[in-house]
């Protein structure tokens, strides 16, 4: 095995054997990048295998050399994976595992990263042949950008993975997943589809539905104009276009499939907006007061969790 | 006058004539101890006088030294400035007007860095006296961080300045307000205060009360722990706490201040949410995905308009 120097991350390989041979990354954007980089930092798998519709991603991924063999079409990558990562839209999924099902290999592994457990289970899990072992995975990690150049092999350092096997899942592919996980530097939860989409609608998808939200609330306005709401976004309003400016079609399909936990959030939030905005019409302060004392706490705690930087980042460039 | 060395980053003087001799800061947190380092570094007045209340502020600006002057009696302060200028919040403005109103020098001007602007003519206006200007003025720039340690001197740098002077208004004494803020590295705009407030509600306040409001729903829920919401922030929920870690005191006074057109951009706001609710109930995925594709539009303005960085920041670290 090939032991470069250091100082060349893609190649800062541990010594260690590879967990996987082959890794199927079905769909290459941001997330598969990122993987197929954080494969190659900790020399996860001996080989990177891309399964990508003919097109720009392909050509994108030719030029950046971050997989072994790119091949355009989905069964026959699928069927060379030891792990197979559906790292495509949710809205794929269905329509991808019925094509490469009976594609893959005795033994393989199939697993995601999509954002949304339970429709996972659904619509893969029916096409997954006997023999072959479905493990649901989520890295909670991204950013607003999309396509394999924005990847980076760092992304999964320090966040979170969720797991969501089903109860009766063959317990060695389950091992397998988490050192692989693992191997890409990140921290490893397990919980079932249900309770997996329920913190993510609040801790993600509604926060990015809020954020869409404003962000077309403003722009539709007559009274202010648009150039007005671009000239004075450092009051608080830039904050939010950068999950607004996350990829459209990946957040079309969570919202769809985590229809019943965004409902359930977004149903919470409204009534405590309601609550916030008769505070405000009543000019009760100490309403107001009290919100905006506890949710300083709570950045504190996310900070010091190691999920956040404490650099003051309003001011962006100075401090 | 000094010149010092450069790199000593305070000092930076341009050796240009200051465009006060004095300078009175009424309160002295994150803006206000911007504003005082920011004058140091371009030589913007010969004096910098601290009118605060005796207390923590006091003690820590005197470890500090960024200004000439601490004086623990606001009107004693305020009657040694050529500019005076109110970095409290915005509750506070009517009685410190009136208190200070009668020390005011003649042909002093009146300031402020108020998030809000209508309530300012109400509350301070009153008490300027005959022969004293006030010019309300707004840099619209901060960071979740607040008191004087906090505050330095970039914090202003290509930011926007809304000043709203009253019509009637000595001209002489805006331009003053004008260079002064240029030399602090803003740009700036005039408009009315009515306008402004309508403006800061959408790109600010609005903003900021969702931030409140989604991080106390979050820190709420039964069927979601905390230390969950916590630990997979880093989906979209962190970038709110950033926001939702904004001083308490100054924004219970913006929303009190600024009532009515918070609670009209509001309305917009819930609205369009209640469309969107309903895009996800119906499973309309189209009505999402125009949505979010005209939100992406949006950040790149921003971005290119020189009011954010274009660095992926999700992941932090990283990219």
């Amino acid at each position: 095995m090939n032991e470069t120097a250091s100082g060349d991350a893609i190649t800062e390989k541990t010594g260690q054997e590879p967990i996987f041979d082959t890794v199927t990354l079905i769909g290459v954007g941001l997330i598969g990048s990122s993987i197929a980089r954080a494969i190659r930092r900790r020399n996860l798998a001996r080989r990177i295998v891309a399964g990508v519709r003919p097109g720009r991603t392909a050509n994108e991924l030719r030029e950046l050399q971050i997989v072994d063999e790119i091949i355009e079409d989905l069964p026959a990558a699928a069927a060379k994976g030891d792990l197979v990562i559906f790292c495509t839209p949710l809205g794929t999924f269905a329509s991808i595992a019925e094509a490469i099902g009976p594609a893959l290999k005795p033994g393989a592994i199939v697993s995601d990263v999509g954002s949304v457990k339970s429709t996972v289970i659904r619509d893969v899990g029916p096409h997954v042949p006997e023999g072959r072992h479905l493990v649901p995975a989520h890295p909670v990690a991204g950013t607003e950008q999309s396509g394999p150049s924005a990847g980076f092999a760092e992304l999964f350092d320090n966040r979170w993975c969720i797991i969501t096997p089903a109860p009766e899942t063959d317990l060695g592919a389950v091992a397998q997943v988490i050192k692989f996980w693992e191997g890409c530097g990140s921290k490893i939860e397990i919980m079932t589809p249900r309770h997996h989409d329920l913190v993510l609608a609040i801790t993600s998808h509604v926060p990015h539905l809020i954020a869409f939200n404003i962000v077309g609330t403003a722009s539709d306005l007559e009274t202010v104009t648009n150039s007005e709401v671009i000239k004075y976004s450092a009051g608080g309003f830039r904050d939010f276009t950068r999950i607004a400016a996350s990829d459209p079609t990946m957040w079309r399909d969570v919202f769809l499939a985590n229809k019943d936990a965004v409902l359930e959030m977004l149903g919470r939030f409204t009534e405590d907006l309601t609550a916030l905005q008769r505070a405000i019409r009543w000019g009760d302060g100490e309403t107001l007061y009290n919100l905006f004392s506890r949710t300083r706490a709570i950045r504190r705690q996310i900070i010091d969790a190691g999920q956040e930087t404490p650099k003051p980042d309003f001011g962006r460039h100075g401090g």
